[in-house]
């Protein structure tokens, strides 16, 4: 979680909303990624979706089963959708996102009888460092 | 939805499951893509994301307002995500999807109170095409 915070850390100073993840197989890190839409200018480049893509171009196949994401924030509908899609085995998150969150809030989406593949979830992982960087960038912004 | 159709035939004939998706604006096609994620080693490479990610990139920003999508399929909740990421005005979508559609069936993501953006929503355009593309398709398979 430790390399997911420095990731968002440096998408606050890009000016893009600080979330950041990684995904790691077998231990080993595959994929770091940065919340990155409006460098991208690519609507769907959260910081899961560039992690998960980064990892299945790596590994060479579509599907990621066994490997573990760490994010810093509770995942959005269009992430809970990929990391089912990407088949991760386990989820662990930082700060939880009532306004947009779609594991604990909203759809809660890997209860719902339409998700094929539900990851192992560890929330609250760096929760307060998360949430700080959030609350830092938000501030400055108004 | 002609065009939509034609590539998700396409995406059959590269044994891909045929789903394929347009992104309009003004009445001009910004972007046609196929489902991909095979080919492409990449689990989010659904039509209805690489249609929204090559108009992101065409139109030079992260937000696609005023722009319409046309998919053969219902999408799923990554796709109805990014549908509300992106600020897509209209969606028209072919077949219905129970198994893995996010917007008349499971989570209903545009209903949701964490959903930040709606668009208006037309189903069933081309449905019997789509769906006939999707039974043969499969059909080949088992």
């Amino acid at each position: 979680m430790r390399r997911a915070l420095a990731a968002a850390s440096d998408a606050a100073g890009q000016g893009e909303v600080p979330v950041g993840a990684v995904v790691m197989s077998a231990g080993d890190v595959v994929a770091v990624a940065a919340n990155a839409p409006r460098a991208t200018c690519d609507p769907t480049a959260h910081a899961e979706m560039l992690a998960i893509r980064a990892a299945a171009a790596a590994l060479g196949r579509d599907r990621l089963d066994g490997c573990d994401l760490w994010v810093t924030l509770e995942p959005c509908a269009m992430c809970a959708g990929a990391i089912a899609h990407a088949r991760i085995a386990r989820l662990y998150y930082g700060a939880p996102d009532p306004k947009g969150g779609a594991v604990e809030h909203g759809p809660r989406f890997f209860g719902q009888p339409t998700c094929h593949h539900r990851p192992e979830v560890y929330a609250g992982i760096g929760e307060r460092e998360s949430a700080g960087l959030l609350r830092d960038f938000f501030a400055l912004r108004r």
